[in-house]
């Protein structure tokens, strides 16, 4: 027995990772969730070729065989959905309709873009770096064909662990996570993590393409733009894994088990409650690290003598004192969901 | 790119079918939707002999070899899971939460019951036929082990198109479908269609096992057993397969895609609103089939030049002037939720 991708669709592919049904430390590729904007992308020998280009001193372009014999930083990094958990919304919004598994943790191995830029050097100009991936297509909301495409800012961009992956847990990138190059940009949501990275550009203004400025942004606002922000770094955020969403259990010794992340430092705690909030236990860590860019693997032990209807609920704190609220923050494009989780169960 | 099941749970292993991404008139073994009580059986050589015994004139265990030797039929046959749709209820009931894919279809190849009991003959005192799987296991809500079993009353165990089949698709049962007997009851929801079919008792009574007196029973009443009924005959139901829920059109030509099936008769109309019900659009049938037993696929092609918000309806109709309603009949244990379905979509 195993659990598959749940597919959301297929065009572009869309599919969740069986999150609750995991374990492991790293997500293998088969479980690895996908988010595609478009259709697969057709490579050719180019697209080994990296070039970069914009407000640096002297454009240039980077062949695979030197980006592989650069110094390389390894890292295991979390990567989520700006959409994650979108089905939740209340009211509800458009869009993707993600459960919780648009989420997967993976070992990528690459390039710091850092070291890249102290090769080129940068002019004073420099501003916003943009990376464009290879994807293509049509969108809803206005006419023409669009490359998918982001921007960091400079500090970012510079930040020692933001690095040009070529491999995924061991092996060259696979095809539908981003080979032969992906961006992997650690604590921000994963629209910042471009795949079939095709060309970096530096710039000296604010980057606009429609995933930057239409795209990944929070509305607050049902109608208008009043409110608007960029989504950027996760918010602090935990799953329950089991029990499932009404099950049925006995009584007696329950594990309750889940899964906490943030996007800023770690996560410190992480506290379950039985009785709909009113008292809190704190859940032991089953698996977490040093490293600032992963998921914890929390536990609680439940033992329970009374017959009845429970809500089970999980709320993470991390080390910048970051709490996931009891009510989401709605935004009209329903990213970034991280209220606490709720789980109905009956014991007999 | 291919869609997976969905996973819902491994111990024990339900799956769902990616129902809304299936076009095909026979659904694929590894496609087939999973619904399980208990853990898989573990088989013997003994499982291939299929005991009959009770109110007959003489037990006789037929062998493998005999029953491929008979007198066969082979029928397509669409199964649909009692508990499909079950998380659409409103009040949420516990249970496993399907969505709308514990639905399949395939085509069965096995001999008729009635054919078997012509050879055993019947006591003038039967009244119920039991079949029983081998697969076993506990119960929340009673101590001891059960295997999984239920009975049919003796009309629809003669039927000449409720068999004893062995083979699914042309080829022997799989495993996880059953191997080597499945019963396959056509027009009732599955949990008549017994898997890993171990044997066959004709009795006297009513049959009185928990699949079969507390399970697959409609509990209208939140807390008693106040109008309880058995769960037999598939409701007349419809899905929408396409758009998706929450998705963004652009304006101009769409195909509104979908399935519906009945378990009386066949499926004569399916109708399509595009505005809350206020008026109705007959769908065409794609595919559908002289035979009773198969589903219908269906399609309407809509046309929108404004954008906006809108909620797309389907509603099937059968032979039996059976027709979807817009309140689900809801019931304790969540079975036969077969109100119209509806989708929003965001035309821009």
């Amino acid at each position: 027995m195993k659990p598959y991708l749940t597919t959301r669709s297929l065009l572009p592919e869309n599919q969740e990772s069986p999150i609750e049904l995991l374990q492991e430390w790293q997500t293998e590729d088969s479980l690895f969730y996908l988010r595609n904007h478009f259709p697969y992308p057709q490579l050719s020998q180019h697209s080994f070729d990296l070039p970069i280009f914009g407000h640096i001193p002297q454009p240039k372009v980077f062949t695979y065989k030197e980006i592989q014999a650069m110094p390389s930083k390894t890292l295991t990094v979390l990567l989520e959905c700006a959409g994650n958990k979108r089905s939740y919304f209340e009211p509800k919004v458009y869009g993707e309709q993600w459960e919780q598994g648009a989420i997967s943790q993976g070992t990528w191995k690459g390039v710091p873009l850092a070291y890249l830029l102290s090769i080129t050097g940068l002019l004073s100009s420099a501003k916003e770096v943009v990376f464009e991936g290879s994807d293509y297509g049509t969108r809803t909301d206005m006419e023409g064909v669009f490359y998918y495409g982001r921007s960091l800012p400079l500090d970012k961009a510079l930040h020692p662990d933001t690095i040009i992956a070529y491999e995924f847990n061991g092996k060259p990138i696979p095809y539908k996570h981003g080979y032969p190059y992906r961006l992997i940009v650690p604590q921000w949501y994963a629209m910042a993590s471009v795949k079939w990275l095709k060309r970096i550009m530096i710039i000296d203004h604010a980057y606009r393409g429609p995933f930057q400025s239409i795209d990944y942004q929070y509305y607050p606002d049902p109608e208008g733009d009043e409110g608007k922000q960029p989504v950027t770094t996760m918010n602090v955020n935990s799953i329950i894994q089991k029990p499932l969403p009404y099950e049925v259990l006995n009584q007696g010794v329950h594990e309750i088990t889940g899964i906490a992340w943030s996007g800023k430092g770690r996560v410190v705690e992480v506290d379950v409650s039985v009785d709909g909030g009113k008292s809190w236990n704190r859940a032991k860590p089953v698996f977490s690290s040093a490293q600032s860019y992963t998921w914890t693997l929390w536990s609680y032990t439940w033992e329970v003598h009374d017959a009845g209807e429970y809500v089970i609920w999980s709320r993470a704190r991390d080390t910048e004192g970051r709490i996931q609220p009891q009510q989401p923050f709605w935004n009209r494009k329903g990213y970034g969901y991280h209220a606490i989780p709720k789980v109905n169960v009956k014991v007999e």
